[in-house]
């Protein structure tokens, strides 16, 4: 896969991004002969926790989940990404080794940006240094996000919390609403900080009291007003 | 109290302050125009959820709580800051409305910069940019710790956690050190995702194993080494 570098085009792609909206054709030019086109298979990790950090990376198709690894080897999920998310910035900035782990949850084609010609940019381009910062503070608002559901909210709340904001990611504003979920239930559980049997559970109750009906990973919302009132 | 406006020296405050430290005297003069000097008692609200959010703060003198509220009136404490510190930025990038709640845990001087003159600054000067870039990095990085807290530690492990990381701030490396808790017992309970009598208990069981003394405010570490093995 992928003899000839610009094989996808990696330029109309950076192009489309709105980090990169700014930017120049030279500007672009230059991200571009920074970046590394990456093909991997599900499974792959792509760096882990104190692993050095010199670039950041995009993903353009597939998946990748982002987790934090305790000692014994049990892990919890804090991020799945999909196509035109981003992630390792902060680490980037920061000069730091990573803290997270990173691994494709598909076979995933991802671009690698090296830190040297992205930190060049922003430098030189005020405009792309705003937008990173808008894109860092979106960040901060989701992990404080997190940080609600995981101390303030139950496991039910962070489930259906969860169903909701997929279907309005999805488009699609009829009543019986369908949605496919990001990965399998138990990196998902573990996105949703509870245990594998635990989240079976509440979408069991959750088809129980006719709110939703479960097939595979495919989740029809039968009534989605029921849905956003349910509690525990 | 402060019947002219520059009476504790804002400019020179603000100089010295990392994020300002590439801003040359026209710049820097700029910011200060758009300062605002806030002397408020213990227990003031500073900004509410869903308050507009049109600048930032930044703590001179004094200590400030941000915390998420529960619809119940319960609250979950996410930063306890100090001097030097400030809170506000994502949502005055984003144009957003606040979603913590900030109150003065201590009679506090504190500077509010316009936002206006903010991004203004940032968008003609990008060392200034790369600065908060950092700034925000940094505060990723520490969320990501605070969940990690949350999902993979116990109690004790956080309070143990707690204790290291103040010994850390305060400079001190002689054996028996002492911190002084940055708050009341309850907000740091908050703080540390546990309820008040769980965090007494903590501390009195760190107490009996002739870890720590505690007396009021302040804890004295007798022990580090062990300390820092201590779990559950």
């Amino acid at each position: 896969m992928g003899a000839h570098k610009d094989s996808f085009g990696t330029l109309d792609f950076l192009r489309d991004l709105p980090l990169f909206r700014e930017l120049d054709a030279c500007e672009l030019e230059a991200i571009g002969a920074a970046t590394i086109e990456l093909r991997v298979t599900a499974g792959t990790a792509l760096f882990r926790r104190d692993d050095p950090c010199d670039g950041f990376h995009v993903i353009v198709v597939g998946r990748v989940k982002l987790a934090l690894l305790a000692p014994a080897g049990a892990e919890k999920v804090v991020g799945i990404l999909g196509p035109g998310q981003s992630f390792g910035e902060a680490a980037m900035f920061l000069g730091k080794r990573h803290t997270l782990y990173a691994e494709a949850l598909a076979d995933s084609l991802l671009l690698f940006i090296r830190s040297g010609a992205m930190l060049e940019a922003i430098r030189r381009n005020p405009k792309l240094a705003r937008r990173m910062l808008d894109e860092m503070s979106q960040r901060l608002y989701s992990l404080v996000v997190d940080i609600e559901a995981y101390t303030m909210k139950n496991a039910t709340e962070r489930v259906t919390g969860y169903l909701l904001a997929a279907l309005s990611d999805d488009a699609g504003a009829g009543q019986p609403a369908e949605i496919q979920l990001a990965a399998s239930k138990s990196v998902l559980a573990s996105r949703l900080n509870i245990t594998r049997e635990h989240f079976s559970r509440i979408l069991h109750e959750l088809t129980q009291s006719g709110l939703i009906r479960v097939s595979g990973r495919n989740i029809r919302i039968l009534d989605l007003a029921r849905l956003r009132d349910h509690k525990i």
